[in-house]
């Protein structure tokens, strides 16, 4: 199995990389650029051989990850995939390629941006762009009908046939939960259904054949102006300057459910069958979103389009705010951390059959958020504890060794997270010292009185208290202290 | 930084799957066709890339995991990270390749197993072999003296100047703990240390220069018998026949401190001053054991020798026993599940001026775990639960689903692992059912009474008893009720 192995993690992180870059609306020039990278490699490290020096460094392009890095890391995929569980979710894991064809004609204008592993082999295999296309391909493979999961920490979606907008609420509702978990700002989630989109494109007068393309010119309204993107549907893609200005007018429109209600209205769009659908099941998913408590955060937004040809009904994308925003000003976006909609078409494609398996589902920006946390983690200098270690078991007097071991022993048994430090005798103050260092909240002085007591004397570091606790209360006595300190987050 | 992260993770699995491989011990020839794959890749695929049809499948060599393999993998790093965790461990990451010369000369004869990205670009890199030379790299880099770390959740190593035999003691009971919470059933670990070894070799006879040479062939004889390794050492490896019977009859003795104690009278290896500081090491460790409880668990093996070159100490290996050992009847080993020693050398191989770190470090061989864990539920044929969830929040009449929402939704912001069906008007019947097969344990129904009442009905899906909970009430009971099926392992 060296070939599975190896080749598929030679594209994992390849894959992740293009799929964040995408995310964060990166160019396809971008993108391009860093899937060659790959393929320049041996230029790039030069072909000086014969005149390398013994220098103690990682390969060029590499890094090690810190105890504080991996700590971030370790907290962000804590709270995703607590949620994940939190709501029911299985995990599922497939290979980081797949057939080229598995992935043909999913992605649309994305489309280019698949990494083809052609030359690797005979199969024609490609780097998997994003997480939706496996999974509908594994519930074709194994005939599934209904599952709830997750996948490498980051996606997670539900397929089944059921009631509308049940499980697209429950995706909005983990967005939102996972998003203020993390503490790293205001957010907002824009909404929008693929079928207003279709339906306003038919109204305006688009040629059928133009919507998808159309569809990718304004999903680029989060980065450029009306007008770029105009000039680019007139000019590059031979849209009537018009047809264009009567989009205009729709997309640059957002709100709350008030506005579902008023396009309920709109004379053009009310008359189109799709729009109506599709605005009819935003009506209900706000409904849902509010018996969740989370329609402040959602904002029906027009403009939101998603450049991906397999969403079929409701799409969202979670942004960032930078700052609180202030009374009657806009906020100021600062890009997507987490996406979704709804794919009821793709299953089908894959089973022999065409049997249907419709599926919603969203990808949490991982990578993005490690640097947004890190970032702010450095600018706060807060400290970041890299361990967890509940208490050290430590002695006042010399001579106690065996007693430390023993007292260790038992509390790792108990499942207590304790250290002692590996000397003989230690010093009182350099235990506290420790103590403060890697900020163990408690510590379980052993000295010969409370030996023949028969009891530890429990000290808080912060607090300097000190209280003798009958030894066989001591575990108690920890879990009670240190679950007070747990964040619940 | 696409090149760091794909050529990093081409490697990462074949890294691993080596090394396990030569926790199995697994032969050279073996390990070498595994790498031969990968490069043979091309070649095995074949060129029928014209011929090629659409089928609903996999790539060649690749596979899905499903939600059932998925969660003996999480149970198994659950259970080994958190012992991590309990012993206070950082956890850091580096580079899944090196710098050729950062791993050339630490192996020994499994030099040849290293596996060369040479072709790859022009810094001369290998594969990383194991995660303790890279690890002694990065102590070396980072100027550190002190760190307890673990490393994609297998590795454990304690870095430091201590007093003797304390990280050392600690090491072999984080082994213990692991493998007592896997249950994957009895096992042994056995301890040498690499001085008795030096010793004895050097008081039987053998030229210095073929201690490691000869040292390598010992390790062989727990899968071969003794007349094979010694045909080995005198015929392949030029060893005078008497020096190799000499040898044979300490390696072939094994118990527990007694026989240490035997040993420090032995009238030859009692003159060889680096056997007696070994032996003497082992003499503590053992009352440290003893302390941690756990000396019955070990045994010292004068047969253990451990290939790898950068050893320095004190050695140990875990075993699997087939059965429960019969009284007087020896135990059947069915190979290593764990390993690892002191090295205090390594770290000043690479600083430029030479500090030592001493290091011990273990290593756990989760990919052999995960297959013996996977083959015990497969043979049970136990059902292994693939989600969390608690509590299924149901109605018993229709026109419900609105306070069904409201409840989950209060139940996930209150941090219970919560679902409810997604039909506006779901069947009892079928929610039950749902609880049954997913293995749910309690189910929250909500009536028309119950509104009125202000209560909920709270079901054990085992018992099928029913009692009404005040609303207020709820998550606490629900709390109470679960931590008691927690299964605290």
């Amino acid at each position: 199995m060296a070939d599975r192995a190896a080749i598929e993690e030679l594209v994992r992180f390849q894959g992740e990389r293009v799929r964040d870059l995408k995310q964060q609306k990166a160019s396809a020039d971008q993108i391009e650029e860093e899937v060659a990278k790959l393929l320049k490699l041996k230029a790039q490290l030069g072909p000086d051989e014969s005149k390398q020096k013994f220098v103690l460094k990682t390969p060029k392009g590499t890094r090690d990850y810190s105890p504080r890095q991996m700590a971030v890391r370790e907290k962000v995929f804590d709270v995703i995939i607590r949620c994940f569980k939190r709501h029911g979710a299985e995990v599922i894991d497939t290979p980081v390629f797949e057939l080229k064809e598995t992935l043909t004609g999913k992605y649309g204008e994305d489309s280019k941006l698949i990494y083809d592993l052609k030359d690797q082999g005979g199969e024609l295999l490609s780097l998997r762009y994003d997480l939706t296309v496996p999974f509908a391909r594994y519930l074709a493979m194994n005939k599934l009908t209904n599952i709830k999961r997750y996948h490498i920490a980051k996606d997670f979606d539900i397929a089944g046939q059921f009631d509308p907008m049940i499980p697209d609420a429950e995706c909005l509702k983990i967005m939102c939960e996972i998003l203020s978990s993390l503490q790293i700002g205001d957010f907002l989630i824009k909404v929008n259904d693929r079928r207003i989109l279709d339906g306003m494109f038919a109204v305006c007068g688009v040629p059928d054949s133009k919507f998808r393309t159309i569809c990718s010119s304004v999903d680029k309204l989060d980065k450029v102006s009306w007008e770029e993107v105009k000039s680019e549907m007139v000019g590059e893609k031979g849209l009537a300057p018009e047809v264009a200005d009567r989009i205009g007018d729709y997309v640059q429109q957002h709100g709350g459910v008030s506005l579902v209600e008023q396009l309920l209205q709109d004379p053009k769009l009310s008359q189109n069958k799709q729009a109506l659908e599709g605005l009819g099941d935003l009506k209900l998913l706000f409904e849902y979103l509010t018996l969740f408590g989370i329609d402040g955060k959602i904002s029906f937004d027009l403009s939101l389009a998603r450049g991906l040809d397999y969403y079929t009904g409701v799409i969202y994308e979670a942004v960032l705010l930078q700052t609180p925003a202030q009374a009657g000003e806009e906020a100021l976006g600062v890009g997507s951390v987490a996406a979704g909609g709804r794919y009821d078409g793709l299953v089908g494609i894959f089973d022999p059959k065409g049997r249907k398996v419709p599926c919603v589902g969203l990808s949490i920006g991982v990578e993005r958020i490690f640097s947004i946390v890190e970032q702010r983690l450095e600018a706060s200098e807060e400290k970041v504890r890299t361990t967890e270690t509940q208490v050290l078991v430590a002695s006042a007097q010399k001579k106690l060794l065996e007693e430390r071991l023993k007292l260790v022993s038992e509390l790792w048994d108990a499942g207590i997270k304790a250290e002692l430090l590996y000397k003989k005798n230690p010093k009182l103050l350099n235990q506290l010292q420790y103590c403060e260092e890697a900020g163990i909240p408690l510590v379980a002085i052993i000295g010969e009185q409370e030996l023949k007591d028969g009891v530890i004397k429990l000290r808080s570091v912060a607090s300097r208290e000190e209280v003798d606790i009958r030894r066989e209360d001591l575990v108690e006595e920890i879990r009670r202290r240190t679950s007070k300190l747990l964040c619940i987050c």
